[in-house]
C-alpha cells in the first residue's frame, strides 16, 4: 500500500488506484526564496494503491484497454533520455550538462511531451488517421551570453534518429513572435544572493541588534533574504526589492510567517555585478537612498526600531490545545466495500467511471489536464485544465507590492527533470468515488418517499508550490455534471505589520496577514456534440408588462432574454450580479426533440473571483486572462495556453500575452475554448495560522448538462429506493437491484500504513541509467 | 432502527441519535391545488437512530443533560391538549371542535409554544433569572363572519389553571396593528372548488374534446382544476385564476408536470357565491370573456388545438435506461466505526459536539431553528432558522405568472395539529458527523507532510411542500465555522408550452419548465461575545498610488476600505460584484490582543441569490425580505420574524411588512439580526425530469470566525498526520494520538431496514387520549 500527498486527504478505506505519473520536466528556474533555493519550492502530487484484506469482496480498479493511445502522454524514460543526449550531440546548442555548468553555460531546461495540434488528434481520433508523430518540447536556457535568454524549441519527429530527427525553434504558440525565445532575469541569482548578503553585511550591527542575527550566505545564518517577484522591469532596468525574513530553526516551514520589516532595493541590470546598484533601504515606511543615511538615522535618537516574529507553535501544525471531547473516538470515514467500480488503463492512463470516461496528462508548468473527456460515448470536453495560477498581493512595503506570483514557472508538477534526471512522481493522482453527504434526488408523498445516492467520481491532485498547498478536484456526477474544484491550505506569505492596516489584518505580534487574490486560470475547450459551438447566454430580467389575460394592466414580473455572444469583442464578461445570467455552451445545429439547443451550463458553484488590480503594476501584459471570470476564444491550434510559463521574465512583451487571443473573430458555431477564472481574495486572518484551511478557501465551477439529454441520467443509478407506505405500515420497498446483503469489513485507518510513504522514483537521463533507479525525497514539496 | 426521509439521504451506515419532533402544530389552511387537498402538500422531516452489532466499539450518541431548560421546546401533549380544552370553554370564542365544522364555523388553526422573547430569555441564560413563563400561540380561524379572518392570540400562562389562563390578542409581533387579525381568503375554498367543477362542466364537450376527461369533481375525474397563489387582491376584488392540469393514474406524483393550457378567470369576491363571477377563458394566449365567445371560437374553422401532456416514464422515479458499469456493486459509503461522537439531551433537544453546543426548536410554519448556538462556551448566534421561502414564477399565462408560494403558508413542518390531533415526527431531525472529501489541512515540504482530517457534523431536515423537497442542512466545523445550505429537489412546477419561450424552456411534448426564483430567507441573530455588535464591510478596492519607496511612479495595486453599516437606511445591501466585499459581524468592544475585532464573517458559500423581479404584482408587500442578498436590522422582541405565514391573505396591509423593520435605527454596537437570503434562480430544463437534482440546485453561506480566536482552532484535532520522511524513507510518522487501530466491522447497507420505516405517531387532543396514539402515513409528505 501506499499513502500519497494527494490521497492523505482523503478518507483511508477508500480502495484506490494506481495511476503513476510518469513525466520527464525540467529544473526548477533559478528561485528567488529561500524555501525554493533549499528545493521546497513546487510539488506535484500523487496518489494511492490500497488493498485491503475483508470479507467484503474488494475489487481493484477494473482493468481496460483504452480505445486510443494516449498522444497525450508523456515522454517515456527512453524517449526522454534519447531527446537529451540528441541534444547534447548538436553542436551548435552547445549544451552543458546541468552539474557542470556555470552562469554563463548553456543548459537543458525542460524536456517533455510537445502536445499535438487538436486538429491532428482529431484526425486521428473522429477520421482514422494515424496518430500524429511524436515531438519532444525543450527550453534551453542559453546562458553563454551577456543577453542571456531561454529558448523553446521541438525536437523531432520521435524516436530520434541521426538523420530524421531535427530541432527548430518553437514560436508557433506563442503570441509574441521572437523564434520562442525570451530574455531570462535568472542566470545570476546565485551572484544576486550573493550581493544581498554582501549588502546585508554592511549593517550587520544593524540585524544583530534588532534580531540578533545576520545574513551572509553562511550555513549559521538566522536570517534570510529575498523578495519581489516578477522584478521591476521599467525603463530598461531590472530592480529587485528583498526582505528579511527569519529562518526557522525547529522543522516548521513557516519562513514566510517571519518578515522583519527591513527591505533593500537593488538595481541588477545587466551580467556585470560591477554595474549593480543598492539603491535604498526600507524601514517602518521610510525609504534611506545610501546606507549611510540609514545608519546615520538607525542611531540617531528617537529611532523607532519595532520588534520581530519569532517562530514558536503558533506558525506549528500538529495538534494544540484540549483534545476535543470524543475525539480519541473514531470519526467517520467512507468505505468501498465492493473496492473500486471504475476501470483504468494505466498503461494509457485512461479512465472510465460510469459513463464518462477521459485521457490524463500531466506537464511540469501546469500539473494535471484531462484530455477526451465524453460522456455516454461523445465527447464533452477535448481538454480540461490548469493554463496558471496567480498569487497576486499588495502592501505598503515594496516586497508585498511587488509579489505576484505566476506559479507556473515554478510549475505545478515540476521537478521532473532535474540535472538531466527525471523523477515520477509515483501515485500522483488520486482517483475516488465518493457518496456526497445528501442525495442526487429525492421526494416524498403520502404515499411514498423515493431518493437516489449521490455517488460521485473525481481525479484530485495537490500541489504545493512554495508555501501554498492547492488542491485540485476534477469530479464527475451522475446527473451527466462536472466540477472543477481548487481549495487552498499550506502557509499564508505574510507581510511585516508596519503602517499597513489597509493592506491586511493584525495576526500575530508583528504580522499582517498580506492581502492578495488567487486567481487560477483553466482551459475548457468544449466540443458539444461536434466542433460547432455557440455561447449562449440566457439572463433573467425584471420586466413591467402587459398581457391579453391582464384587464389592461401592466404586471411586475420576469422573463428570460436570450442572447450569443457574437465575437471575441464581447467574449470577455463577469458573472453577472444576483446569478441573472445562465452562461450555457450550445450546439445551434443540435437541437433536441423540443427544439431546444443541446448544450452544458457553466455554473459557479463554490464561488470563484477575477483579479481586484486593474492594469497591474507588477504584471503588466503577463496576466492578461485574469481580469474576467470568463473568455471565450475561437479554438486555434497556435493559440493552446493562456500563458507561458516564462512570462515573468518580460512582464511588458511576454512570450504569451493573452489579450492577443482576442481579435475580433465570430465565436458562434465554430470550435470555442473558454478560459475561465477560479479563485479567492485572501485577507488572512489569525485563523489562517498556522495554515489556511480548505474549509473556507475554494472556488468552484460545474458545468451541468442543460437540454442535453431529455431527462435526468441519474435515473440510470442502482442506488435508489422507493419506499411506498399506507396506515403507518411500508408496503413495498424498490431497491432497483442494489446491492444490499451485508459482509463483513477489516476496518482499518488508513493511517496505519503512513510508514510505507516513499518519494520519487529517480532515473538518470544523461548518461542514461535505467537499472539504477532509487527513492528520493529531497524533491518532495 | 427506524429509516427516516431526513436521513435517507446519508450513507446508511452513519449512528445517528433519536431526537424526536413533538409539536404541536395546525390543520393547513385550506389548499389551492390538488395535491395540497389531498394531504399531499408539505412536510417536515425525520431522522434516525440506527444500532449495529458490530466488533467495532459503536457508541450511541451521549446522553448528556442540558445547563438549561430548552425554553423553545414545543407544547407537550398535556400542554397542548390543556390549551385546546381551555379554548372550546371560552364561550366568546365560539369554537366549533374541526371534523364538524363547516365554512362558517370558527375552528383552532395552530396551538404552538409562543416563542419567548430573547429579552427575557437572556435574563434566564446570562443573568440567572427565571426560565420565561411558557404561553401557547393559537391561530383561531373566525370563518362565522361575513369578513372571516385568521386571530393570532396568546394563551397563558401555562399550564392552564382555571382563573389565572387568559387569553389576549397576539398583535406586538406584526407590524400590522390590527390585533392580530388578518382576513382570510380561504373560508370558502370548497365552495370555489365546486364554481370551478361548475364552470368545468360547462366546456366538458371542449374538455372531452381536447383531453377525453372532465373536472367535475367526481372520483373518476381525470382533470383537475387549481392556480394562482395568492389570489389577485386589487381594487377591493379577489380574483382567481386556475388551470387545468392532468391527474396521473400511476403513483408518481406527476400532476405538476401536467398542465393542459386553458384557464379560468373568477371574481371570487365575498361570501355569497351567487355573487361570484366567471371573468373569462385563455387559451392558446387567447383571452375570451365568456364562454359563449370561447365556445363560438373553439368550433370555429381554424381553432387551434393544442396537444395535451400525458403521464409516462418520463416523469417517473425509479430506476430508467441501461444498468451503468459496475453498478451492481456496493458504491462507496461512509461508516462510524466508533458510533456516534456527538452528545445529545433528548429531553431538552439539546446537541453538542466538539466544541459546538446549541438548542433545538420546531414550528409548525418554519420547521426546524437552532437556539443558543455557542462555540467554545460562548454564544455566537442567539438563533439561526427559516423564516420563509417564496417560490416566484412567470409566465404568459396567468397561473404560472399569478403564482407566488410563500411556502410558510402551508408550512415547513405541517400536519402537528390536524383537526385536535397532534403529530409526533419521528426521527424528524438528522444529526450526523461525516469526514468530508477533502482535509481541513494539509501542507507538504521536502521533509515533512501533514494532513487533518475533515470531520464535521451537520443537522438536517427535509421539508417537502408539495411538489418541492426542501433538504435544509446546518452543520459544523473544526475551523469553528458554521454552514447553513439548503438544496432543492422533487417535481419542478411546470407550464404548457405555447407562446412561452421567453418564460422557461420546452422540456418536454407541451411542457414548459417554468422559470422561477425559489429565495430562502434566513434568521441570524448574531450575538458575537455579547449583544452589541456591528456589521464591518471590507472592501478590497483596485488603486493607483505612490509609495516613499516608488521613485515617484504612482503604481497599480490593491488596498482595503473599511466601512460599517451605520443604521438601518443603510442596512439591506447585496453580495459585492466579485466578491470584493467580506461582510463581519464583529464587536467593536472586544477586540483581540492585537487590536482587531472579533468576530464572524458571512460568506456565500455555494451561491445566493435574491428575487428577480421588482415590486412583484403578485407579492405587493408580502415578502419585502426577498429583495436583497443581507439585510440587517436593531433585534426587537416585536420583530421576531421576518414574515408571518398568512401574509397572502392580504398582500397589501400583511401582517408583517418587512419594509417596516426598517426606520433608520442605529446598528452600531447594538444587539443585531442579519436575515440572509438564500436560494436559486431555476429555468427548469431536460435534467429536471422526472426530479430536480440537488446537485446543481443549491444555495448555501457560511459563518466563519474571523479574528475571532488567536489561531485556527482546528488543530485541536487528533485526526490529523504528519509524515517525517528523507532519501526516499519514512523518519517519523505523528499520528497525534488519534484511533489508529484496526476493528471488525459487519457492513450492511441501509437500505436492509426500510421496512421498518412508519410514519407519525398520532394523539388525539380533544378529547384528550393520550394512550391511544396510533401511526399514520397520510399527512406525511
Amino acid at each position: 500500500m501506499r499513502i500519497s500527498p494527494a490521497c492523505l486527504s482523503l478518507p483511508s478505506c477508500l480502495l484506490l488506484v494506481s495511476l503513476a505519473v510518469d513525466v520527464v520536466a525540467s529544473p526548477n528556474p533559478l528561485p528567488k526564496s529561500r524555501w525554493v533555493r533549499q528545493g521546497r519550492g513546487r510539488k506535484p502530487s500523487t496518489h494511492n494503491l490500497q488493498t485491503r484484506d475483508a470479507e467484503c469482496v474488494e475489487n481493484n480498479a477494473t482493468h481496460i484497454a483504452a480505445p486510443f493511445q494516449n498522444v497525450w502522454d508523456e515522454l517515456s524514460n527512453v524517449e526522454a533520455a534519447s531527446v537529451v543526449q540528441w541534444l547534447f550531440q548538436q553542436p551548435e546548442l552547445n549544451l552543458t550538462v546541468s552539474d557542470d555548468a556555470g552562469p554563463w553555460d548553456n543548459t537543458i531546461q525542460l524536456v517533455e511531451l510537445m502536445r499535438p495540434n487538436k486538429t491532428d488528434v482529431l484526425q486521428y481520433l473522429d477520421h482514422s488517421g494515424s496518430p500524429p508523430a511524436r515531438y519532444a518540447h525543450a527550453v534551453l536556457a542559453h546562458r553563454a551570453s551577456e543577453e542571456p535568454y531561454y529558448a523553446d524549441i521541438l525536437v523531432g519527429p520521435l524516436p530520434v534518429k541521426n538523420g530524421t530527427t531535427t530541432w527548430e525553434p518553437l514560436e508557433y504558440p506563442y503570441t509574441r513572435k521572437t523564434l520562442g525565445r525570451v530574455r531570462t532575469l535568472d542566470a545570476d541569482t546565485e551572484l544576486q544572493q550573493e550581493w544581498l548578503y554582501n549588502i546585508s553585511a554592511t549593517i550587520a550591527d544593524i540585524t544583530l541588534d534588532l534580531w540578533n542575527g545576520t545574513a551572509l550566505g553562511l550555513d549559521n545564518d538566522t536570517l534570510d533574504i529575498w523578495g519581489i517577484d516578477p522584478y521591476w522591469q521599467d525603463d530598461g532596468h531590472i530592480v529587485r526589492w528583498d526582505g528579511f525574513w527569519g529562518i526557522p530553526t525547529d522543522k516548521f516551514d513557516m519562513e514566510t510567517l517571519l518578515p522583519l520589516g527591513l527591505y533593500i532595493k537593488s538595481d541588477v541590470t545587466g551580467r556585470d555585478p560591477s554595474k549593480w546598484k543598492h539603491e535604498g533601504w526600507l524601514y517602518n515606511d521610510i525609504y534611506y537612498e545610501t546606507t549611510e543615511e540609514f545608519r546615520k538615522a538607525y542611531y540617531s535618537p528617537g529611532f523607532v526600531k519595532l520588534g520581530a516574529n519569532i517562530e514558536g507553535a503558533w506558525g506549528q501544525t500538529g495538534r494544540e490545545g484540549p483534545v476535543l471531547p470524543q475525539d480519541a473516538n473514531y470519526p467517520p470515514v467512507a468505505v468501498a466495500p465492493s473496492g473500486a467500480r471504475y476501470s483504468v488503463d494505466t498503461e494509457r492512463k485512461y479512465v472510465t467511471w460510469m459513463d464518462f470516461s477521459f485521457y490524463v496528462s500531466f506537464s511540469r508548468d501546469t500539473g494535471v489536464s484531462l484530455y477526451d473527456i465524453r460522456y455516454k460515448g461523445q465527447r464533452v470536453l477535448y481538454e480540461l485544465g490548469l493554463q496558471e495560477a496567480l498569487a497576486h498581493y499588495a502592501g505598503n512595503d515594496p516586497v508585498q507590492s511587488g509579489t505576484s506570483y505566476l506559479d507556473s514557472y515554478y510549475g505545478f508538477g515540476p521537478s521532473f527533470y532535474v540535472s538531466e534526471t527525471t523523477h515520477t512522481h509515483v501515485d500522483s493522482i488520486c482517483l475516488f468515488e465518493f457518496d456526497a453527504d445528501f442525495p442526487i434526488q429525492r421526494h416524498s408523498t403520502s404515499w411514498y418517499v423515493s431518493n437516489t445516492k449521490n455517488v460521485y467520481f473525481t481525479l484530485r491532485s495537490v500541489s504545493t508550490v512554495g508555501n501554498y498547498d492547492y488542491m485540485f478536484s476534477y469530479s464527475f456526477y451522475l446527473d451527466g455534471s462536472i466540477g472543477v474544484e481548487v481549495r487552498a491550505s499550506g502557509y499564508i506569505q505574510s507581510a511585516y505589520f508596519a503602517n499597513n492596516h489597509d493592506y491586511g489584518y493584525h495576526i500575530h505580534d508583528f504580522l499582517s496577514g498580506s492581502m492578495h487574490d488567487h486567481v487560477l486560470n483553466f482551459k475548457a475547450d468544449f466540443d458539444i456534440l461536434g466542433l460547432n459551438n455557440t455561447v449562449e447566454l440566457m439572463k433573467q430580467v425584471p420586466v413591467t408588462k402587459n398581457y391579453p389575460w391582464s384587464g389592461g394592466k401592466a404586471r411586475n414580473t420576469m422573463m428570460l432574454k436570450r442572447s450569443i455572444v457574437e465575437n471575441e469583442d464581447v467574449g470577455r464578461f463577469n458573472w453577472d450580479a444576483n446569478s441573472a445570467t445562465q452562461v450555457r455552451v450550445v450546439n445551434m445545429d443540435e437541437r433536441n426533440k423540443y427544439g431546444e439547443y443541446r448544450g452544458y451550463r457553466i455554473l459557479p458553484a463554490t464561488g470563484t473571483v477575477h483579479l481586484t488590480v486593474k492594469d497591474s503594476s507588477n504584471l503588466v501584459n503577463a496576466a492578461q486572462w485574469a481580469g474576467y471570470d470568463v473568455q471565450v476564444t475561437k479554438q486555434h491550434d497556435y493559440e493552446p495556453r493562456a500563458a507561458h510559463s516564462y512570462n515573468t521574465q518580460d512582464v511588458f512583451d511576454p512570450p504569451i500575452n493573452f489579450n492577443e487571443f482576442f481579435n475580433s473573430e465570430n465565436i458562434t458555431q465554430t470550435d470555442l475554448v473558454l478560459w475561465l477564472n477560479l479563485g479567492m481574495h485572501h485577507i488572512p486572518h489569525t485563523g489562517d495560522l498556522p495554515n489556511t484551511v480548505f474549509t473556507t478557501a475554494h472556488s468552484g465551477v460545474q458545468f451541468m448538462p442543460l437540454n442535453y439529454l431529455l431527462g435526468d441520467p441519474s435515473r440510470q443509478s442502482s442506488n435508489q429506493v422507493r419506499i411506498d407506505y399506507s396506515d403507518g405500515n411500508v408496503t413495498a420497498v424498490d431497491l432497483f437491484g442494489q446491492h444490499a446483503g451485508s459482509c463483513d469489513l477489516d476496518f482499518t485507518p488508513g493511517t496505519a500504513d503512513l510508514w510505507n510513504y516513499h518519494g520519487d522514483v529517480v532515473v538518470r537521463k544523461f548518461p542514461y541509467d535505467p537499472n539504477d533507479p532509487f527513492y528520493e525525497t529531497d524533491s518532495i514539496f
